[in-house]
């Protein structure tokens, strides 16, 4: 397997997409492209993440499978310069990372580890209710709701987007209208209502900045789906909802 | 009750010259404006803050009292970004808080607290010493200070602002003299001396930055009573001295 | 004694670079300049430090003996601002510190501390091998080799410096060419390796920021030397290698 991606920081960011939510994983080097599919560890949240093949500089594989600490993976992958490109390749059972800059050629060898496959199927939910904004609308929202409690209900109506947060602390409204400047797409067929746990979306979106636009599917008390791309590469994300019971 | 201040981040500077001293206290909205005055816990400091209606985009109220988690509120208020405008409102034993700009709306609800009014009166000394400076030149004094000990001795004289600061790890001593650029004002009439607590002192600048100007009035062995206008709102305070017994 | 340095901000920076490494010590304030000769506490590192007369705008002493707290001293340092100068002063058994800009002067007062003297000897060692680079590129190898170990082996070679990391963590590489841009000289006779700890090297190495160059000193496993200017003084350092048995 060899790997070359034109900018080592830009894979980085890429990496943060499943980083925030698992800790270690299983990335799969298929020939279409590198792909990882995962749960978080208490099984809440699903990441499915995936960079075509043609996106890399250089793309090389015969199906092989990366086992990962993730998090150390991403401590390296931190390590890439502006101006660095990056390769991946195995050696044994060990994955090579390559920052190549200038004259200067850096080495790291870290462990694959070997582990047991999950059983982490994409859900097959059929949704007929979305609505594209940008990253910082929703990062703005998950702060504030962070104030008053630890969920939050999303409710997708054809008019815009509802936050509705509510605790012993306080409670919380935001509307965000379909002709509202951070609305770039929404698409509405009955409306759907459901409710998420804070700590997850946040996870979820660490990765998300700005104004890079982000894709969220809701149907009443189904897991959320949540979609954006990441330097050429795209995450996708499936939230458990929490079944309010009164 | 409704009260808009066409600023959010503003306001929220402006209740931050409370909330770095009292953590909850009772806000009282009276037909001139909106205003609070409370002692620190611990009885050493007290605050008088007052908001003149003038300085409201709309002002509408009739003498409400507002019980509140002063580190709650401040929690809530720093939500508040540079282009919306904020609108405080009551509802039962609620109070609401609306940010608005552009085309987005966020509602939050906070409890009203029901707390005792404490026995805060405004002490009536005369003071014949009083000097006013840049927030910044008190601010990296308490700093300085704050490396050599707990407590700062002031004495104003004629010729400046003498800080004198001892302990067993040393000594400061500064001199702002009449004429140093940091000096807007003096007026000294016998003199005076007295030591403070540096945390409280801290405490009461914090809100206070940069080139604002800061007045000192001090009176041999009476309280410090310090003074200045933030975002339109003045604050005020009285600060216990440490009498030092040899 | 009496000593006058033109930046007081410089003058801490400089001190810095002492300061990492050692807790307590004693600068000499000799007729030909200021000098510290110190070992670590661990006596794993000994730094060599020396600022001479003529960098200073006022230097008048006669062999005085400073012992000091050195991380109280950095700190009090650390206070000084931009358009300040400083001026040292011994009385009786105190430093004292006075800053000045502008119309303000403020003056400290911190203990001399009765140390007993060390006794640090610079070794005599000829070294035949040396390389003189911008300090990033060493503190990048630095940041790099902490993910892996705690240890670092340096490879000197006529074709340039390489580094090599590992442990069960992973495996690091760095080839820094004698043509890289980093490198200002390179001079190598028979080449050399060794193997130091990195969190000496990187205490070393705090005060030393981006392109300023530092010259390493190597020969097979005896101490490193590595020295840099900084502020018109001159740092100087021996690190202790590791010597690996196998």
């Amino acid at each position: 397997m060899r790997l070359s991606y034109s900018s080592a920081v830009g894979f980085a960011r890429a990496i943060d997409a499943v980083g925030n939510l698992v800790d270690e994983g299983q990335f799969k080097a298929k020939k279409e492209g590198l792909s990882l599919v995962a749960m978080d560890p208490s099984q809440i949240s699903m990441v499915i993440f995936s960079m075509p093949k043609g996106i890399f500089s250089e793309y090389q594989s015969e199906n092989e499978v990366l086992g990962l600490d993730i998090d150390y993976f991403k401590k390296v992958l931190r390590r890439g310069k502006t101006d660095e490109k990056i390769t991946l390749e195995t050696e044994e059972n060990r994955l090579i990372l390559t920052f190549e800059g200038g004259k200067r050629k850096r080495t790291f060898k870290i462990p694959l580890l070997d582990l047991t496959e999950g059983v982490s199927k994409e859900p097959s939910i059929e949704y007929n209710n979305r609505i594209k904004l940008v990253a910082d609308a929703l990062n703005e929202l998950i702060n504030d709701a962070k104030l008053i409690s630890t969920h939050i209900r999303l409710v997708l109506t054809p008019d815009g987007l509802r936050a509705e947060v509510k605790s012993e602390s306080g409670e919380l409204n935001v509307d965000i209208e379909k002709d509202d400047e951070a609305v770039a797409e929404i698409s509405v067929e009955n409306g759907a209502r459901a409710s998420f746990p804070l700590q997850y979306l946040e996870d979820i979106m660490k990765a998300a900045k700005g104004t890079e636009p982000v894709t969220l599917y809701l149907e009443t008390d189904r897991p959320l789906k949540l979609e954006y791309n990441i330097e050429g590469a795209l995450a996708k994300y499936y939230l458990a909802p929490r079944i309010e019971t009164e």
